[in-house]
């Protein structure tokens, strides 16, 4: 990622001397502004701008929220003497846009600002309008430079580049098991789930569903543990709950029910809505790519599969998952429900409190 | 059991001589005749008569159904020549009974038939009749014998006893296991449970159901495999069926709802009746000891817990068990949901199909 080897070969058309190393810096600090819309800007993808003047940063910004101002605007809005602008160069996270959406295109605000040079670090996804920012910047004699860390940005926009690219929501599978393998005791449906993770990694779990459009459960999980899968032990808003159940099974108690978030019900018998809850019939819930292309429809770009095992199974099964998150705990149970047969090698463990979490990736998306 | 060394001893005594094994012999054929009653003389215990006149049985007779003659008079009815009781023993596998119940004394019948000798295998185990019927017999004159295989009248009736020396019904463990400890598979709770044991054991399986006064379940087992329990893949009366459903989780379509056999949902909640479905609510369903006087109380002779292992590891670690009976198949599931673990000794192991059956013993009731 890093080089301290030679000058900037962009050094002629610079209007300030950098070597690739300071292009970096300023682009990762673009891409680590774009994550703060992690969980707030979806379906939209997320963007961060910085804007430098001399080798200092004299502006930044990032898409905030879904509808807020894209990132280029709030940059550009965050340079009290706007004339700094016309010596200063924009480092932003994703192609800036040329169509007016939700707001004017960027990429016409960075022209109008008399921005001279601009480093994206990836071109809009999208087919028909990729490249047309470029082309309208340079259309307009803005020095424009392509690629910058563009692995790390397409990696950061995984969730809208899958949704998009495979048409179907980016899938991460996330469960604990202890180090013998179980993800829950033998149990009473009526006593609580076996605790398996520490404090940490249960934060950690909640700041996730926040993050994603979506979770998702099983049948079996929403009869046995009646979770309720809102964002409690940690900040951010509540993902859309969504829930299989084929035979309307669910008890009319149940939390996930209890319209206190929305809740999708998928299952083979009826369409209805009833406050936040709505159900959607589908022909038959064992095609997974079925309902992958429902929820592709309805715009949830994200889902979390928070279990049980036999739905992460079918996930497995299907190759239908991009990522999956797996708590291992120090603990023992001996006997229990086993965790879901995952043959893979993690791309990265991590400790959580007093845990182990093992990252898992099922394909580049770059 | 057997034995050929010497004569009888009570030759002296017998209007036929017999050798023990003979005495024996005859016995265990009462007990034998008992066995039919299984599974529908209860509450009533099973007893077995027969009738010998010079080392040939000429009559015999057991208790079929409760509230139907006792085994003594449908002995007595079998003989046409009534004159030929004058000389004939009686064996019977449990004390004739002294009182007026359902049908009169046994005791008196056997007098006013002038039957010369009775061999009974066990004392009536009521504290407060033990020992009348005998008593009777002896006054009238009649030669009496106590005692002859009587721990195999004691296993023949260890519900019935259990039920009457511990308050409690007579509680039979029963699961399937893979050779690798998993009693299923990693399934959804749409998929129908994974199929352990062969043809065999099934059949086996229903017929236990049609000997035993009831079948339970627990909560998590009801909500996820949604059976039946009904004997279907075998003859016999379907035993009432019994649900644990603290918090009122079943489904109103559940087939345990589905008025094909009585139902008892023991609960927290309620106490309510619909048809052959009985809500009764007890102050907590934690104390597995609550649950089990609730059934002495109801006349419960006997139960077949058929799980989940949650319910079975309950029932384990509170010692509230008298038998278990553990199908181990050949297959591997390699995950799943573990067996229940049970760190005992099988008493007997035998072959069912392609499957064994593991039986165990908590205690000998003798």
């Amino acid at each position: 990622m890093s080089s301290d080897s030679g000058c900037c070969t962009a050094e002629a058309q610079c209007p300030v001397y950098l070597c690739p190393v300071d292009h970096q810096h300023f682009m990762q600090r673009s891409i680590d502004l774009a994550q703060l819309g992690l969980g707030s800007v979806a379906p939209n993808p997320m963007v961060g701008c910085v804007i430098v003047l001399e080798g200092k940063i004299i502006g930044e910004g990032c898409h905030r929220i879904f509808g807020g101002p894209h990132a280029e605007v709030e940059a550009v809005a965050s340079v009290e003497d706007k004339s700094l602008l016309r010596s200063s160069v924009m480092y932003v996270s994703l192609e800036p846009c040329a169509h007016f959406g939700k707001t004017p295109p960027c990429a016409n605000l960075i022209v109008e600002m008399g921005i001279l040079e601009v480093h994206i670090a990836t071109l809009d996804p999208f087919a028909k309008v990729s490249g047309r920012g470029v082309a309208l910047l340079r259309e307009a004699g803005v020095n424009v430079h392509v690629g910058l860390l563009e692995h790390a940005a397409r990696a950061l926009n995984r969730r809208f580049l899958t949704f998009h690219e495979r048409k179907r929501p980016y899938v991460i599978l996330k469960w604990a098991e202890t180090a013998d393998g179980f993800v829950d005791s033998l149990r009473t449906a009526t006593e609580q789930p076996a605790s398996i993770t520490g404090k940490a990694a249960n934060v950690l779990s909640h700041t996730w569903r926040a993050q994603e459009a979506a979770v998702m459960v099983g049948t079996g999980t929403a009869l046995l543990d009646d979770p309720s899968l809102t964002v409690r032990n940690a900040a951010g808003r509540n993902p859309l709950r969504i829930v299989l159940d084929r035979e309307g099974r669910i008890s009319p108690n149940a939390k996930l029910l209890d319209q206190q978030a929305e809740t999708l019900i998928l299952n083979e018998q009826q369409d209805f809505t009833d406050g936040l809850n709505r159900w959607v019939r589908l022909q038959s819930l064992d095609d997974l790519n079925e309902v992958m292309t429902m929820l592709w429809r309805s715009d949830v770009q994200s889902i979390l599969v928070e279990g049980g095992p036999a739905l992460h199974g079918r996930f497995v099964e299907t190759g239908l998952w991009d990522e999956a998150r797996r708590y291992v705990s120090t603990d023992r149970l001996n006997t229990g429900v086993s965790a879901v047969r995952f043959p893979f090698n993690p791309e990265e463990i991590m400790q959580v409190g007093d845990d182990q979490l093992h990252v898992y990736s099922n394909h580049r998306t770059a």
